[in-house]
């Protein structure tokens, strides 16, 4: 491990439907790029899903026409595979990890502890190895992740948390948030930990996370940014199944180009648009 | 007109689903109150829907229930009955005016400009007349409301936007907060004129405005309060169908017994409710 460096790797977080057969693929060829381009080997794991072969099998297609060096998939159907010799010798060789669409929660129950998942975030943090995620894949890398939300109204009985994978800190991602109105369960969950910011990605949208805690979006949508830290809140007073209160929250609409500070958590304009009151 | 006064009515405005058939009414007796209690002659309007004689007969039944002195009906089928001499007496002796859900469009075309539309605002400023409105009929109340929104991402195409009645100045309201996620097309709306607020109520949840420009939140659910005074906006510069840019947008979310002033935009805590960090 000569090449061990400080610091992470850089992240791809997808909102969903980044449709592996569009004929006008916007996401899917950055991820590639990020990967390493022509001589990325990308890992594709399936562990979301409990059907993995067709997934798998779209995804190695359009990856092949974009055009990379391999395309490694891994079904995870059990536990097993994440201790399998094979399987880690797979995740040595890929130059990035991309964590596809399903259940979370199987992520979670089926990755997390595993050496895999182990040696995967330590490539992540040691060697910048890159990751990404979409849908499923994508929430769970926050470090709380959502696993229910019915979209009723604000109040902590309308999520249920469980502690995510934790590529991202200090957030709550939530996926599909242009097809399903989601922001209520969003903010059931930033509210229980005003520190958390809530971010919510459209289907064909991403943002990439940079080491420097830099964020930009790409895609056709946009990425709701919710700052939590509230002036006032009755988290703490009411039941679970009572309506919430939470006063100045702030909301940024991002579309593609603008970028975000997770460090000064201050949105940023794209070079040469004029800002409002220019 | 021995009573005309300066000044405007109170308005209740309601986010749909306040079931009639309810064992638990929260906001119809309320509403009751405001327009006199057991000496209220309410006039239900079911100008929105197309099959009104239903609608009619379950609100007649309820606030029979209630107790009221008078229940007075009028379905609108058409713009005739808004010349109509005796429903133009049933308004004179109404105490208060309600209208109901269907298709917020249908009221506008049904309604403005006939002597009916003319004499209950005029009977609202002058006289303070009491005015309601539920799911159609809240997003009604506004000067600008909705009439289509797909729910897709946050741009000038995803909303439908038709002049309202006008009774609620300065803002979109849009109802239902709860069932479908609507904040995109909120978002849309109020992009295109940052002075808008941005009003989503709940099912079950309704809005109390009274003349002093005070609005009080009861009910089940909760009210959005978008404030679009944005630092930023790329409304201006993107097309129809591209994504806006929106930065700073204020978010409250406020559950029963919160208040919010129109005058100052700031939301108003419940005394006796400790503010976070006190």
């Amino acid at each position: 491990m000569a090449n061990r460096r400080h610091g992470k790797g850089t992240l791809l977080i997808i909102g969903g439907a980044e449709d592996p057969d569009d004929n006008d693929l916007r996401i899917l060829p950055h991820l590639v790029k990020l990967a390493g381009g022509k001589r990325a080997r990308l890992l594709v794991c399936a562990v979301a899903t409990e059907e993995p072969s067709d997934s798998l099998r779209n995804y190695r297609a359009v990856f092949q026409k974009i055009g990379v060096a391999e395309v490694l998939g891994v079904p995870f159907d059990d536990r097993t595979e994440g201790q399998d010799e094979r399987v880690m010798a797979q995740l040595e060789r890929a130059t990035g990890v991309y964590l596809i669409g399903g259940d979370q929660l199987r992520i979670t129950s089926v990755l997390a502890g595993t050496r895999f998942a182990e040696r995967l975030r330590e490539r992540f943090q040691a060697e910048r190895l890159f990751v990404a995620g979409t849908s499923a894949g994508a929430a769970a890398m926050s470090s709380t992740m959502i696993i229910r939300g019915d979209g009723g109204t604000v109040n902590r009985g309308a999520v249920d948390l469980a502690p995510g994978l934790g590529y991202l800190e200090d957030s709550v991602i939530d996926t599909h948030f242009d097809r399903r109105g989601r922001i209520q369960r969003v903010m059931s969950a930033f509210a229980q930990n005003p520190g958390t910011l809530g971010i919510g990605i459209d289907g064909d949208t991403a943002i990439e996370v940079r080491p420097s805690g830099r964020l930009t979006v790409l895609g056709r949508g946009v990425v709701f940014i919710f700052d939590g830290r509230v002036t006032h809140s009755n988290v703490a007073q009411v039941k679970e199944d009572e309506p919430l209160a939470l006063i100045d929250s702030k909301v940024h609409v991002l579309p593609e180009g603008y970028g975000f500070s997770l460090k000064t958590r201050r949105p940023i304009v794209p070079k040469g648009t004029r800002r409002s009151g220019d």
